[in-house]
């Protein structure tokens, strides 16, 4: 059933500007329609691939955002103020690329546009859009993603424009643009972000539906009855229809300009289109992925009376009904300049500080801000404490930082004396305590972990430097975020995972709360760095390494319970090289592997070896991927295979990816077990000095009757017998 | 805001019992909720931890429940026929722990109870309640799963009642109830699943909604503002409210006799509670996670009536109270059994396949089912294809085959002719093509691919043996689905992910879909099997090994592109070893490992070293943990250590684990890259059979030069290059 059936909706009641269609613009309408849509479909029988069938289906909502509706300056993708488009349903790519070209982004050539599906691996046109292409703001593909992303870049902008304009300063004031599909509307993590955005009332930000009741598998009634509109409002949502989505562009403009200037809630524009119109499957699932074959675009062209023997043709009046975007857009950049001048002569150190924000521009001396080692606390302190003392330093000095909870902020321990929630400011709780308004940097994302990790990346995807997102949550509840973490790490983001509570030492709340196998994944993730610090000084290094680390995210791994501190071993420069050693010993028996949580058993195990006389070094490593890229002379001094003695990492997570650098492993083989915490499950698991030591010995003793060869190819679980 | 204040709905019309409230019956009411509330705040105290609050916020809904509504045998925790109650917001266990107590459950004796938070490493009570113990129908804990789960169990009574009930036969009728927090409702997860149980008008379903409006970090109205009431009725489902939920049993045993009774859709009961109620911290967060306090205890006895000097106590007319319940279960049972042989009467055929099924036994032969390697293609076929046979021939010959599919199943391929949508018979599709009953076998589950793994994992919970669900996305959409497949595994659910478009080979759709990291994952996931076939013979070997492991899950990770066939080398029973001898050869140079897509490099490979006059051996290696469990003998077997000749993976994902098994890898450092599908892709990467041979002709030279001895803790990535 079409939830337009069902649901009544305010209409637009805010005078805004009608678009008064001549039969000259009714006409050129109509061309541009059919050209983006012959276009389009040559675009996929090109190398007979790709999705034609939303970007068909969405041409009118295009022509009515990229020539009527968005601030945008095509010659300046960066341009600070300009309008913000995510395509979150991003396998309609071609949508996107073929408006960028016709309204003159300088990269979009013809040329690039028909690299689609091609072979040519400089290609700007990949089956997805992709944000280090000029114009894209965000990679999509994954669906929901974009939605979590655009509730991100609303917030950076709401949280920017509330931070630095002022009466008669209007500097900044733009929109996000999310356009989905109906995939992105069933997807948990757009579902969780709808529902924050409704609690936010980001004002700022408009989910444009192109509701054309058909995926990959057939129409969505297939899988969903709700009442869709109802349920946006319900999560605190305006909702304006638009019928008959497929072609009539006033209704469009008219409703995207309502979404512009209504500021109350955010704006759920739902738009009726068809899937592939024009083609031979339109309206059918087979439109989703399928080129229209050879015919099919002979037959689409001459049904909307375009010659079908040119191909990749677009009339000069196209291009010249767009040629005022430009212009437009370097008009609207002279403003904003202007602005931002005047702007600096009201408020000079506020418009200082903008401008370093725009320009991603930064203290440098942040890292001066840590406590210096001998400022430590020299007894037992848990990292989550630890990187809580850092948070508030940085967030206190840095205004880039904001930082995102997920409901267990009491415990994660991320916030600081003199943090505020981003909340919007006519929003009362029933406790009070924790009121706000758009200049809070804490946000408070209830428990959504998917969300909060794809509005992380729409916050630092806003632009390079502006926020420093950390987003907060137990390692385990990670898993939630997976695809959103993948996505941060993909595209370069500068994002800080603040993962606590990374040990079985968690106790009570037993297996469904002990992270075994989570840092295996992050470890293989490309381009992330899943950083383990052993105590508060290496816990300085994680944080200098992540915030340094511009084009990758990390997550730093923290304990809940106190771990020993070893001001006497411990680097925070170590951190930035992934190992090095901890505490060297000449002539050792054995290597040994200490990490987080754990190392304290490679130090005890140690001990208990020394009183048995045998000798062993201890290697803290943090840091696999940092490691990895330290130089083969290094990695041998701090390892030391050449003295063909074993190593032996001792970590109660899954082993997996340590046999690289270990011969034998002390780690876990199950889930976990609910268990006072610490010592008791822990201990339930074999990790106790004396049992560590006695299995060391054994293998030392081993090495020396057989030697290290014997080890190869047979790396020893431990502790396996607690399987 | 309180939904209710908002939202007007339906009372209870249909007439249902009505309690009659004697003074007799109000007092020991009474008795037992203060009971309750002590001993909750008891066993929090007696360990100084624990989660008392939403364990005495719902102490009413548990006498309901426990007492009066569920239908189920105390002394019979198996009972097939039973209610089944999952408890979504998994810390309140307690709640649970206790009522089983007083009604009866044998091996929850205060003893036990007791044990809760102790060091006893027998204890059945864990943190959060865990599926091994009786009583128990799903582990819960991290938020939002049980929904999913309850959806799961919904479906699996609503297709076996379907199946098996014929008129004056109604065997199978049981609800399934799921407790959830406030936590619950924000997870993505459970929003999937609420929109999929609305759309199948699952009406045996009920969630019960512990509305403290409280959770960990503070109220709810600082991260929530929707009016859920409103969003439950937008996504098809009744919704009741009850107001004053800490106490009014009489409403509370009417609205739940009313969600039990009416036909129609799932219903959502709006509880009203508070958190912690009578306790100091009642209505504050500081009650979800934290015991009372010596002095919290003691003054909660006192102000409730209670003897603060007495611990764990509970008064004989408390048991008393409850005593009917087990012969009431008792008599349930025998009503069942009765029926069941009357039903055995009158369909003796169906009512012996419905035994069966009921004591999760199957056809054994199932495995002769499968093709004969001589009967498999020999040309090219993808794995997603030659999976999609098996699939067709399982579900075909076994009833319990359920499979579950996200949009993506005309790609996916996981269907067979006959098969019929699991669907309300009532509910119509636009298409028409897809119509279904609740009979229908194949579950349309939409874009949501974290509830249809949370649903399989209720299928395979409802009872051992009778439902064999299967579920089906890309490799890479996995990812949405973490916690789930986690679940599945951590519970021993025999589940069997049917993961397609596993290797970069996707191409076009670029690094967004290439799972180049997610195997890690799997691979370090305890009891889980990811197996990863290379041909159609060893997809048959990896169906017998994942359908036979009845206390595992199993992903299977299939090609979206047509894989080389080996019907020379591979075999079915060699994945069951978790590797084997591919290609042997005496006095090889070097072996090579060969996985799934990327066998072929390994076998073209060898070709080039053997024009080059160097002599290859192939190992197949489906599956790491299956290899683990074999002997040290076969393993040596298998990859001759002992000749000292490197060993090198080639695969292209991330080569996290392999290191254990290989001193060289030819694998992906990147996400990957749009690029044409197959060939463009893996040559971007270097996958290319030369390219390949001559890095491992300079690592043979290397070897025979210096010694295998010169790779020990230099594990070489031959193509990293190409990050």
């Amino acid at each position: 059933m079409d939830s337009s059936e069902r649901s009544e909706h305010t209409e637009p009641s805010d005078p805004v500007t009608q678009l008064q269609l001549t039969p000259e613009l009714r006409e050129i309408h109509d061309k541009v329609l059919r050209t983006v849509r012959c276009l389009v479909a040559d675009l996929c029988q090109q190398y007979d691939g790709g999705h034609p069938g939303s970007a068909m289906g969405m041409a009118a909502l295009g022509l009515a955002l990229y020539k009527y509706v968005m601030c945008y300056s095509p010659g300046n993708p960066r341009y600070f103020n300009r309008d913000r488009l995510v395509l979150s349903n991003g396998h309609a790519c071609l949508w996107q690329y073929v408006y960028m070209h016709v309204v003159g982004f300088p990269t979009m050539t013809m040329e690039h546009l028909r690299s689609y599906h091609s072979s040519d691996r400089g290609s700007i046109c990949p089956g997805h859009p992709e944000i280090q292409f000029d114009g894209i703001e965000v990679s999509t593909g994954p669906l929901g993603q974009g939605v979590g992303n655009a509730v991100g870049l609303a917030i950076a902008s709401r949280h920017l424009s509330a931070t630095y304009n002022k009466p008669h300063h209007n500097v900044l004031d733009h929109m996000i643009w999310c356009v989905v599909g109906d995939g992105c509307l069933q997807e948990g993590v757009s579902l969780e972000a709808i529902q924050l955005a409704g609690h936010w009332k980001l004002d700022n930000l408009a989910i444009l539906y192109d509701n054309n009741g058909v995926t990959c598998a057939g129409t969505v009634d297939l899988t969903t009855s709700e009442d869709v509109n109802a349920r946006m409002e319900a999560c605190g949502w305006q909702v304006v229809d638009v019928v008959d989505g497929v072609d009539n562009i006033s209704r469009l403009v008219e409703v995207l300009l309502y979404a512009q200037h209504n500021r109350q809630k955010p704006t759920f524009v739902n738009v009726r289109t068809i899937i592939g119109y024009g083609a031979w499957f339109q309206g059918k699932n087979e439109a989703h992925g399928n080129p229209l074959g050879v015919d099919g675009v002979a037959n689409l062209k001459r049904q909307l009376g375009m010659n079908p023997k040119t191909h990749f043709h677009i009339d000069e009046d196209v291009y010249r009904f767009f040629a005022d975007v430009g212009p437009a857009g370097r008009a609207r950049e002279a403003r904003f300049a202007k602005e931002v001048k005047a702007y600096g002569q009201s408020y000079p150190v506020l418009a200082q500080e903008f401008v370093e924000r725009m320009e991603g521009r930064w203290n440098t001396h942040w890292q001066h801000l840590l406590p210096a080692k001998k400022d430590l606390p020299s007894s037992k302190v848990a990292s989550r404490v630890s990187a809580g003392e850092i948070i508030a330093l940085l967030a206190q000095h840095l205004p880039q930082v904001m930082v995102t909870s997920c409901d267990l902020q009491p415990t994660t321990n991320m916030s600081w004396p003199t943090s505020k929630a981003f909340q919007c400011p006519v929003h009362d709780t029933t406790s009070g305590t924790t009121s706000g308004d758009y200049t809070g940097r804490y946000l408070h994302c209830g428990v959504r972990e998917h969300a909060m990790a794809a509005i992380a990346n729409g916050l630092a995807a806003f632009n390079a430097g502006t926020v420093l997102p950390f987003t907060s949550a137990f390692l385990m509840f990670y898993g939630y975020a997976v695809p959103a973490v993948r996505m941060g790490a993909l595209q370069g983001l500068r994002i800080i995972h603040l993962a606590t509570h990374d040990s079985i030492a968690i106790g009570y709340d037993g297996p469904t709360h002990q992270p075994v196998e989570i840092a295996s994944l992050f470890r293989a993730m490309p381009n992330l760095l899943y950083i383990r610090p052993c105590d508060g000084e290496e816990t300085c290094g994680a944080f200098m390494v992540a915030v340094a680390a511009e084009k990758a995210s990390s997550v730093i791994s923290l304990s809940r319970h106190g771990l020993v501190q070893y001001p006497q071993y411990s680097s925070r420069g170590g951190v930035g090289r992934g190992a090095y050693v901890f505490i060297e010993e000449l002539k050792a028996d054995i290597t040994l592997i200490g990490v987080g949580s754990e190392m304290v058993f490679a130090v005890e195990a140690r001990k208990k070896l020394a009183e048995r006389g045998f000798k062993a070094r201890i290697v803290s490593f943090p840091c696999q991927r940092l490691f990895e890229a330290e130089s083969r002379q290094y990695r041998e001094t701090v390892m030391q295979y050449d003295q063909n003695k074993p190593v032996v990492i001792i970590e109660a997570y899954a082993v997996n990816g340590w046999e690289r650098y270990a011969d034998a492993g002390y780690s876990m083989h199950t889930f976990g077990k609910s268990l006072p915490p610490e010592d008791q499950v822990y201990e339930f698991f074999g990790f106790e000095a004396n049992c560590i030591a006695s299995k060391l010995q054994d293998l030392i003793a081993e090495v020396n009757q057989s030697g290290i060869r014997s080890l190869r190819g047979d790396f020893r679980d431990l502790n396996v017998r607690f399987v």
